[in-house]
């Protein structure tokens, strides 16, 4: 049997339980050029809320009665292509669902099968990805510079913050509480890491700002991107990755994501604001991979996963990734 | 004798008359490596109204008591250094005064003295190289593009959108009357050229845009920016070169600059939003020179000049830039 989420409506803003279905149907056969996978660990990301929604983005929307779209790590159960064999371990789009029947083109071997599997869909995989090639192509970190990353012990903020200390920034982390705070600067060795929580958050990141923020990395937009934003330095460079305290409220004008005066300061700061992502960089995935790995092995890009058990706790896991309840890298592991 | 204009007070919002005062001061002996010029042309520019605040920009604020800085050109009446000679033609930020005596290290020769004086100030100037500059670096114009320029009958407006026809972008000025909207089709040749103040504005833009917005040139700022910003198409890039509608009120926080949710679409359109300062690029500025006077030359950069005589009439003549009374670059020619 295959057990999958479905979207069955649109989440107004939170997502409920009744926004999904969880259906089960009957294995069918492999035709040729399709494998059957057993999926191993799936991936919960912030950017799925955004494939909920109807309205214009950079992915078209998963549709109603479909099963949700994610990368999952699977094994290869059963095989009808030239390119995979029973056994293999794949990576690939294949959504919220514990055995996925696909086409051998949606998926790839996992890239170092000896290193944790897990890894290949955090720091090894697409939120370390998103974390090089942004830091490459916009955050261009240099040493000496001062480097502020917002959801700082999220999986890609923990690597965007190491990948500066590679680059010989000092790397200031914000974080939503006192313990992911203590991790951030104990464990993956950024400098400062502030409680965005905490009564004097404000006044304590403007102290270790003083001489400026040469790079923001957005990962959460609204209240944070405002205390950030004073302290921005000339020619400061924001990527912008996520924003992930507005993905449950695209109707909704919030105040705090109103930026009064921002147009003024991009050109009295000349600042450089840019969104982007990561699969439109194809062409450096490979590096970006190197890269990684080579860091990991080093003992430089240390990481942290939040493993809940069972596709059953799926939809209640990312509820709670949305309001940060998670600490590290969430991941599902399917029984 | 040399009359100059100081800035006496700074101005709260709109330059009032009070906030300058015009002076008159014998001349005095030229020292070595000093020349005494005298002024043919001053350059009025939007970039001003920022020297006279005191906050943070990207250059210090003009000081109390001290001549207006801005760009004129000028002739050698009198010369103390090796580089020039009396009747040398030449450029410099020598101040909203009629007879300076500067450093020669402030001054360099017009690059091309067989053309129009005034353009060194304009299209072949400061204003031009800030089109070519900001097309160039962040703006990256490609054939079959829309381009939409604001203030696209002013200096550097009308120069980028004539680029933008250059490299083959479909090209739509936003301009504040119905005779710059006309100049601008007619005689610029933009394809499209829309007055911000018609009633059906918002209608036509959208009619224009409907394929998407690929460039959006910043010369304004607010009401103009949230008309163009829903028209954005993915991977837009917002060169930032002004923010006129803002200059005169940098402590206010206008409704209309108040851009909400624009965190989330940076992200889902993959925007870049980029300010700059023409300064900053000096190693590019021969080749801009290069190719905006062989443009020139071709017929293919037409230009407006809007001239007002005297330095009586200086401030006046500023103040009118700021509500957009002026049509085409403005100068004040020294009588």
């Amino acid at each position: 049997m295959n057990r999958k989420i479905i979207l069955k409506s649109r989440p107004e803003k939170e997502p409920l339980n009744e926004n999904f279905q969880i259906i089960e149907e009957e294995l069918t056969a492999v035709q040729p050029g399709q494998v059957q996978l057993k999926s191993i660990y799936l991936s919960l990301d912030p950017y799925m809320r955004g494939r909920m929604n109807a309205g214009r983005s950079y992915a078209k929307p998963v549709e109603l009665g479909t099963v949700m779209e994610g990368e999952a790590v699977s094994e290869v159960i059963e095989s009808n292509s030239d390119t995979f064999k029973k056994g293999d371990v794949v990576i690939g789009r294949t959504g919220w669902q514990t055995m996925p029947l696909v086409s051998e083109k949606i998926i790839e071997k996992v890239h170092n099968p000896d290193l944790p599997l897990s890894l290949a869909l955090g720091t090894l995989g697409m939120p370390g990805r998103t974390a090089y090639i942004g830091m490459m192509n916009i955050g261009n970190p240099k040493k000496g510079e001062t480097l502020v990353v917002s959801a700082a012990s999220g999986a890609v903020g923990s690597v965007v913050g190491q990948i500066g200390k590679i680059y010989g920034c000092n790397v200031v982390g914000v974080a939503g509480s006192e313990v992911k705070a203590n991790y951030v600067k104990d464990e993956l060795g950024f400098d400062h890491c502030l409680n965005y929580n905490e009564d004097n958050f404000e006044k304590k990141l403007g102290e270790i700002c003083k001489k400026g923020v040469d790079i923001y990395w957005e990962n959460v937009g609204g209240k944070t991107f405002n205390s950030v934003y004073p302290h921005f330095g000339d020619f400061a460079r924001i990527p912008v990755c996520g924003v992930i305290s507005m993905y449950n409220n695209q109707n909704q004008q919030l105040e705090e994501d109103r930026l009064p005066m921002l147009f003024r300061n991009v050109l009295t700061w000349r600042l450089r604001i840019q969104g982007f992502i990561v699969s439109e960089f194809p062409e450096q995935k490979l590096e970006a991979m190197q890269h990684l790995e080579k860091w990991y092995l080093e003992g430089k890009l240390k990481y942290k996963e939040d493993v809940v058990e069972g596709l059953d706790n799926m939809v209640e896991a990312f509820q709670g990734l949305l309001r940060g309840d998670n600490f590290g890298k969430l991941l599902i592991k399917v029984n």
